[in-house]
Order: C-alpha cells, then structure tokens, then sequence
C-alpha cells in the first residue's frame, strides 16, 4: 500500500479505497482562515452542536488584516466568539499564516486535516493527509468528525538526484507544474518518494506540498524521515515524530520521475502557475517590485536564504521589496538572530505576518508593472493591479532580482547560506486562544449577513444562459478576491454585484434580470482557491447549473453544497451553447435519482443535446434537498 | 528676543516680526508625504524649475503605503521621478514616518522647516522653526527658498517641576490641550521654556511640539540643551549641535506655566484631542484595540517604554494590539536589543513603519469598538470605523491597557524602564535615494489628474449655501482622509464625490446641481491636517467664498492659494445664512484692492451684513488671480 491510502485507510469510515467513487474519511484536525471562516462558522452555527468533534480545529485569522474597515475586525470577533462556544483554538491576527502555524504547531504525521483553505496540503510535508475543501466541508467535519470526498488515485513523483546550488524546492514544483499543468493532478493525491527525498528539508516538502494544489490535486503527501525528525525536534516536538511510509511494494495508479540534478532557476509566467520557462529565457527583464513570503514561501529557512542573499547589499532604488515572515516565531527568530536587521538594511520593507500582498490584500503593483513573488498563484488581477504581470519564483532568485533591479540568477559565492544557523525556536502562545464556554454569547457585526440557501430540486428547470465564459475559469473569477471585496466574504449580497466582474461587469444585472439562468464554462472550471462563495454567490444568483467540459474538485464540491449542477458537456457540444438563449433541462428527479443523462434542450432552435451528472448516493440528497445546509436540515449531520 | 523671533530674524526676507503682518523668511528645508506630495509635486512641475532652491527637500512616502490599488505605487514613482528631477531626497516606503526620520536625520538647531503635513512641527523640539503647510505653498518654497506666513504671536509654556513615575511627554501635551483648547494656539508659537526642560527628552520634546499642532498653533520651538546633544550624540550627528536659545530678558505675547510635578495620566476623549481627562476618571473602560505608534509616540524610547511593560506578559486575549515603529532604524534597534522579541512574545501585532492607523489606514476597530491609540487625533470615522471610539493616551498607559483589556493605571514596579538602553543607532541608508537628474523623465500613473484652477476675481459672485455646518470642521470633514480615498490624493474629481460625505451625503450633487456657491461654518473652520485637499475640492466645485467665525491657520492660507474667498463673519450673523437661499457679494474687486468690508446680501430676503477680509498684499493678488499658481504664472515666483 502507499503512503496515502495507508493514511486513508486507517480514517476510513464509509466507502472503499477505489479511485473515483466516494468515500467518508475521518478527520482529526481541522483549520479555517477568516475569508473562508466567516461563511463556515456561519454554517457551524445554523448546525447547533457543541463542541467540535475533532481532536483538535483551529480558527486562524491571516487574509484580512489590512482591516481597512469596520468588516474585518468584526469578522475576527464574531470568528473568536464562535470558536469559544465551540471549543476550537483560535488564532489572533498578527500570529502568522495558517498553513504555516498548522505546520510548527499542530502538524502531526498520519493524521488528517482538512481546511477551507485550498493550501491545506501544505501539512502533507509531515506524512499527513492535509485537504482544501469548501467552508461548509470543514464545518460538517467540525459538527461531525467526517468528510465525504471522490477517493482520489495516487499518482508517484519519484525524486532522484540532488538540486545543484541556487536551485529550490519552489524550482522542483515549478518543473512538476510545467510537465502536468494546473490540471494535471485533479482527483489525484500526490505521492513524493525516492532517493531525492533527502535533499529536500521538511519546510522544502512544505513548499512543495503547498504549491500542489496549482497542480488541482486533491492533496500531496512526503513519508516522513530524519528531515521530519530534525524539524520537529527544533520546535521541542519530536516526541510527536511517527514514521509514516509507504510499503516497499506499494503501488501508484501513475509515476513520473523528476531527476533533481537536471534542473535550473524557474519562473512561472503571467497568468498561469503552470506558465514556466527556466529563469535564463527571462533574465534581465526589469522589474519594479519583489514580494518574499505567502504560505508557499516564508519558512524560517526560505527567509535565512532570502536574508543571506541581502546581507550587506541594497535593494535596487527602482525596486519596492516587500518580506512577509510566515509567523510571528519567524519574526521573532529573524529579529534575534539578526537575519531582519541585515533585510531592513538593504533595504526591505517588512510587513505584518500573514497571506497579505499573495491574496491582493495591499503592495499592488505599479500600473503595468512588473512584481516578482515566492507566492503560489499569479492569476490576471490578484496583484490588486489588472494590468500588472506578476512572475513566480523562489526566494533566492527574489532576493537576488531585488538587488539588482531586473530578473536574474547571477549569485554570487558569498550568497550562499551554508547551513540555517541553528536559532533555537521560538514559541509564541499568546497569540493562541484555547477556550470552552458552551454558552459564549455570539458577536454579529452589520457586515455578517445570513447564508444563502438553495431551493428543493425540480422535474424541470429553465433559463438564459447568461455568461459563457472558456477553459480554465477560476474562482478569482467567479467571486474577485482584492482588498476591496476580502472584507465581505460574510456578506454575500454584496459580493454578488462583483461576479465575474472582471470576465464581464454585465454578469450580475443580467443575473439579476433574468432571476438567475445558466453558465457555460469550458475546460477547469472553478480552478484555483476553495472559496465556497464561488458558489454561494450563483446560488444567491439563482444560477440553477453550471455547464462545463471539466470541474476543479473543491468547486465542483462547493456546487454541489449549494444545490447547484456542476454538469458535464462534451467538448463538441461547448458550441451548442449561445449567450443568451434559452435552455431547459427536462425529466431532472428521474435523472438524478438514478444517474442518468440529462437532456438540455435550446428552446429558441429545439436543438438538445445531454449533460453528464455523475453524484455519489450523498451527492444526490444534496441536489435534491438544494444544499447540503438544507439536507442537515431535513435528515441530520450524518445522512 | 525670544528663541522663536531669533530664529525668525535670522531667516527673515520681507515684512516685520509684528504678529498678524505678512512675513516672507527664508526655509533651509522641506518636507512632503506622499499624500499632499503627489499635488505638491504637480504644483512643482508646473512652476517649470530646476535644482530646488532650499538645502534640504525631503520626499517621504509613509501614508499611502498599504497599496490596495495601483494608485499609490503609481504616486510613489511619479513622485521618485519628481525627485530625481529636482534634486530631492526621496524615502522609499519602509523607511518610516516623516517627521521620525527627518527629525533623526536632517533635523538641525536654527534651521527653518516646512512640510506639507500638519505635524512638520515636531522638529520644533531641535530649536527649529518647523511649521505645516499647504502643499502648493511647500513647492513655492522649494521653488523659491521662500515662504509667506502670517507673523505669529509667541506664547511662553513654562514647564517647572519633574514628572511623577508614569506621567509622560504626551500628559503634557495633553494638558496644554485641556487648558488651550484645539484653537488656543492659532497664530502663535508655543515656545517652551523653564527648568523642567532638563525632565524631558529630545523625544519627548518631539511629541510636545507634534501635538502642538493639535492647539492650532503655527509651531512650538524647544532651546536645545544638554538633552539635544544627547540625542545627537547618539546618531554620531553631535558635530551639529548649535545652541539656540532665547535672551535671558527675552519676552512673549503670553505665558501660561505648568508646574510637571502636578501631572497624572491623561487621556483625550472622542472625537477631539482637546476633551481631556486624567486616566483615573475612565479606568477600567473596556477596550478593543490598542495602537502605539504614529509620528507622535514612535521613537525609540517610546517603544522600549511599552516593550518593557510588555516583556514577560500577554496581552488580554479580547484585546488586538498593533505596534508601528516610526522609522526602520528604530525597527532595527528594536530588533536589535530584544525589544521587539518581547513586544511579539506578549501576542502584539507588528505593523510596517508608516504612519498606519493614525490615518486610518487600517487596523479600523470593531463597529462601536473602543481604540487606545498613541497618536495625535481622534476625530470622528478617521480611524476608518465612524461609530467607533478613539481614545489618546501615552504608550505607557496604551502598554498597561493593552495587557488588562481595560483602560488602567495600575502600573507595577518591575514595569518601569530604568533607563533607555545605550542601543547603537542603526542608519539605514538605502531608504534613502539622494539623486539630481535635470532630464529626468516624469512618471505619470493613470490616477494622476490636473490640478483645479481657479478663475479670476469678478466684481459680482452670487450663488446659493449649498453647505451650512457648525463649529470645529476639520479638513477630515471637508475632504475625508481614510483608506478608501487617500489613494486619490492625485484625483481632485474623485475625492470631490466625497467632500463633507459625512456631514451631508447630498453635498457633492447639490454643489454640482448649482455649479458651485458658498459654505458657511462656524469657529475654527478648515482645524486639523493642512491637507489643501480641502480647498482643492472646493475649487474644483466652484465654491466661491467660504464664511465662517474663523478659520483654523493652513486653511486659510490653503483657500487663498485656490482663490476661494476666506470670509470672515461676526458671530451674531452666523444666523443670518440660511441652507439654500441666494447669496451676492458685490463691489468684489474695489473691496479686496482697499482691503473694505464686503457687502452680502441675501437675495432671498434682501437683507444685508458685511464680512471681513484681510489680506496681505500678496495674498491679494492670489485672490485676484484666482489662486497662487496663476499668480506666478503670471508673475513668476517672486511676486
């Protein structure tokens, strides 16, 4: 057996290992972040329960912080008082980046986790099985202990040689990123094995982990080893150290193999993570700002290297470098072993800990500028800047370009980090919250509005399409996440009016117009971030079904959650569908009830063609209830 | 002669120390941020100059710096570009907050300073005369060397007696406030003197003579000392003490003593700086947030004062406390010596060095939230949450606070910081970009917009109130300045749809609707920032005239630089406007020529009052031209 079947195995409650059927999961820990947390504890609280029934679910506030209104600080307070009532740690802003705090303080191997965070993989670097998923996901398993998921197939990166100097772990994602692009992984866990293992630091698993989801893998996984072992033993855990591998004769559903030695310096190119050349093809391009940090990058040691490289040197005047540390013990690690002083005097800007400039909450960039970034995603507009080109790359080849002022991978000697100096680790519990009151009152600021709900199934459904969008649509575009609109996330009506805004800023009164309808996307769609309001939006919308070549995983989930069809088309038939027609889906209970086909007529030609709906048995009493919220409503946590 | 008038003497080109008479004196040095910078900078360019003309011009970028859009990296490269240009000294963003850095690194006994920011004063604890402008008047002085002022009273602060343990330079200030009101300082310089100087640090001075802008005051001025050198010495600056201080029989308009020895804790209640209790009246008041920092309270000492009362403790867990060093070097000091360490350790959020929260750029407080702050000013909604509570206090007793969750004064021993530790003065160069490029070509962002000009004085202006407001109206009631609209700073159409938004969402479509008219205001009209914003909008809406009881120093100037007519009116005819009635002056042109009363008369009514207008001769001529920029058009600089 290999590594992630072992895992998921040991947490199997329901289903059976066999790719692609559904399967219900045990979860030990659970994280949120507070753009997805609002929406989650909103549905925690519209289940009643008391004390969440996983061994440990932590609340973590790390995206809006720039607090730039009223929202954001009532948002961290209705989320502090609801992780009171329910016993869930909760994690005060300035603390650090989830992904990052999950991984120094409570990652533990052969465990589960899931997250409303579609960087939750990033724990997989500790032997554990770490899954974004949507809000409402997260909630269930907070009531319930459980999560139903498409049991993914395995596929192996078998990892041999050793990265010659100046290449990175971020080089070795960027490289699996360029082979299988941002599709390559759907319903797929990621398995790291091979002599190469030994080359890459628990935090290098991190980062590489982490970056998985651009591949749309449903999560990856390293086995644990001395890496493992040094690392926890430096935050004073390594009695928490459990080896977790595959067995010797385990099998994989697919291999690829990656020889360490073969690569170079990468960069992910505007607008795609999978848009990668070697950094040579683009070396000198000038640029105007360098981001260091996000969870991809902001570990103690990517910060060492980055603050080596700048020890001593100054920030090219024509370039703003922006350093996030992952945590507040980073922070605290970098100020006393002197590493923030030497980044503070070339010339870096130090900002808060948390996702900040990754997630477009501040440091947009100049007008068609040019940002270079360690971060994980550089999708058109994320920046805060519509026209700007952000590139991604690792911290060394960061640092190095914001000293010389253009894109470059000239190091020299001296730049080198031989080794992390050995900081002792640094722990920071007044930034954790544990409590229990089971009767905490609950805090509800004017911005915190109700979850939208979705309405029972019908036999037959009508409506205009009303956006026909191409392949690789991502919830960036479906729900824009900028410092403008980060601080509705628990305000959906308001998010609404920015639908698709930046594809079409015709979409929402159109929506609104024709009561909601109908979209057709291609191939991908729903790519990117586990934001459920991706969903929750189209449901206040009234959008009674998606149509699509292919779905990304968590939104096709978070589709369904709202009672929305995520359905299927051929390839052939994307043309069948005109802006603006009309469309009816006919025999709708029959065809969900028993798995079949659904026929999508245009009324304006009385053309049809069929629509693919495959839903597991739980899936189906979701779309037919109108949501999961509805179902729980109706038939209890645990139908 | 008093230390004020010396330094005034040596500088002075036209006119007479008479207090009330125009002067023009010579400036060494200038300052800007980037927020009144970017129309500064505009107003610069279209002056069509060389090398600037002072010793020293600063542009520093610490207000708009959480980016949340392209504008504000924009506005910091066109303002990069100007720099280069002229030959100014440009700080990139991180370096810290203006008035922090130019006191640690050009600030200068004798010298004369001007900056487009209210708090320009603070230099004033070097035996400078340092006075807050309006924008347009910062670039005539960079133009030109000069500056017009209206001569200024000196009024005499006494200081005797030693602080008690726990009373700070901000309790000072903070009683001054409480005995002279936000208006007891207009026209005058609060010169300070007497035996209880050696009590006070050159830091402490600084946040004396900041807050006096908080009393209206054109400046306050400190002898330099013993205390000075110190300060100096510590920077390895101390080859540039000059000792500056007045005559022994030197004299002054007033005096007013405060016996230091009599002092407690004190805190500026909502929403005016000058609502002064002493702490013990509110203690135990339950708190949200707390912020230290600002260019206020940020100076090392500042910060090792409240990180020792933090050391070892934690902050209450349902209070967010954010920390803004005022410049990187004290950053790196802070990282240093262990402080920050000890601040992070306690659960406190580490903010970028800027100005932040003081602005209301971020960190807004929980809707009704309670706010402890360290900074200057707590006008109504400038924290960016408009039913929240901004209360000012010293960081000592924002530090205690922080740790109870409730306003507190119970310090313990072991919180008293001894002494500041003998840190070494870390410079950090490479903010600082210090270059003369004659060619240099001008960065222009699509945010930036022309300047409004005005038209020139017509003998009859009629048109209706399209505003009548009370007493106190701040620059932040006339032109709002939160993290929404500081990114416009260069975009007088935008920010012109938000003018008086607060007090009466109607006012920008009404003054659109009548093509302009007049305002009416009480006492102290146009107190607060000498954001010229507040004038700009109004010309760009075609406001004509302006009557008010008074008006608070910058603004006026501000309202003669943009030809609107600062109106002065008795109080017992404040009555005598009404809210949308008809209004003519007449006989304009031979009432500013002689310098006349000026007839108005409601149309409505036909009843008449008259309306006092004292003009210096070139700010005649402003008025007639229809604003300082057509003047020199006109007339060149040197007018």
């Amino acid at each position: 057996m290999n590594l992630a079947y072992k895992i998921l195995n040991a947490h199997l409650k329901k289903g059976e290992l066999v790719p692609g059927t559904s399967i219900c999961i045990g979860i030990d820990q659970t994280l949120t972040q507070d753009s997805t947390g609002t929406m989650a504890y909103l549905q925690l609280e519209a289940m009643n329960v008391g004390h969440v029934a996983v061994e440990k679910a932590v609340a973590y506030i790390d995206h809006n912080m720039l607090q730039t209104g009223f929202e954001n600080m009532d948002d961290h307070e209705f989320i502090k008082s609801v992780a009171r009532k329910h016993g869930i740690t909760f994690s005060k802003p300035g603390n650090g980046v989830c992904h990052q705090l999950q991984l120094e303080n409570f990652s533990h191997p052969g465990k589960t986790l899931i997250g409303s965070d579609s960087h939750t993989p990033t724990c997989g670097a500790m032997g554990m099985i770490a899954i974004g998923a949507g809000g409402l996901d997260v909630a269930v398993a907070m009531a319930t202990g459980k999560y139903y998921v498409q049991c993914p197939s395995v596929l192996q990166v078998k990892l041999t040689g050793r990265k010659a100097p100046w290449v990175s772990a971020k080089d070795v994602i960027l490289k699996i990123l360029q082979e299988l692009s941002v599709k390559g992984g759907v319903n797929k866990i990621v398995e790291y094995t091979g002599e190469g293992l030994s080359d890459l630091s628990l935090t290098d698993r991190a980062t590489i982990c982490n970056m998985g989801a651009e591949l749309g893998a449903t999560t990856s996984v390293f086995p644990t080893d001395e890496n493992t072992l040094a690392y926890l033993k430096q935050q004073g855990r390594e009695d928490e150290h459990v080896e977790m591998k595959a067995d010797d004769d385990a099998t994989y559903d697919e291999t690829i193999e990656i020889d360490m030695s073969t690569l170079v310096p990468m960069v992910a190119q505007p607008h795609s993570p999978d848009n990668v050349v070697d950094v040579k093809e683009l070396e000198g391009m000038k640029i105007n700002q360098v981001v260091i940090g996000s969870c991809t990058n902001s570990s103690l040691p990517d910060m060492m290297r980055a603050a080596k490289i700048l020890k001593g040197r100054k920030v090219a005047e024509d370039v703003s470098l922006v350093i996030a540390p992952g945590s507040s013990s980073i922070l605290s690690m970098l100020a006393q072993n002197g590493a923030l002083a030497d980044m503070i005097h070339a010339g870096a800007r130090i900002l808060e800990c948390g996702c900040g400039p990754c997630i477009g909450m501040g440091q947009a960039p100049l007008s068609k500028g040019v940002s270079l970034r360690t971060i994980n995603r550089n999708f058109k507009g994320r920046s805060g800047t519509n026209d700007a080109s952000v590139y991604l790359v690792s911290p060394e080849v960061a640092a190095l370009s914001a000293v010389k002022g253009y894109l470059s991978q000239e190091f020299e000697d001296d730049m080198a980090l031989e080794e992390v100096p050995d900081t002792p680790f640094v722990k920071n519990p007044n930034f954790f919250i544990s409590e229990y009151i089971p009767d905490n009152e609950i805090y509800m600021g004017p911005n915190i509005k109700p979850v939208p709900r979705g309405d029972k199934l019908t036999d037959t459904v009508s409506g205009k399409v009303v956006l026909k969008v191409g392949d690789n649509i991502s919830t960036d575009h479906i729900v824009p996440s900028d410092s403008k609109l980060l601080p509705f996330r628990s305000n959906v009506p308001h998010l609404a009016k920015f639908s698709f805004s930046k594809v079409d800023p015709e979409f929402y009164n159109r929506a609104v117009k024709n009561n909601g309808g109908f979209i057709v996307g291609g191939d991908n769609y729903g790519q990117g971030s586990s934001r459920e309001h991706a969903a929750l939006v189209p449901n206040y919308l009234k959008i009674k079904a998606i149509f699509a070549i292919s779905f990304a995983r968590i939104h096709r989930s978070n589709l369904i959650n709202n009672g929305i069809l995520p359905l299927v088309i051929d390839a052939k038939d994307y043309d069948f569908f005109n802006d603006q027609d009309d469309y009816e889906l006919s025999d709708l209970l029959t065809a969900v009830e028993e798995g079949k086909d659904i026929v999508v007529t245009n009324k304006n030609t009385n053309e049809t063609i069929t629509a693919h709906l495959s839903l597991s048995a739980r899936e189906k009493v979701m779309i037919q209830y109108g949501g999961l919220l509805n179902a729980i409503k109706e038939l209890g946590g645990d139908f």
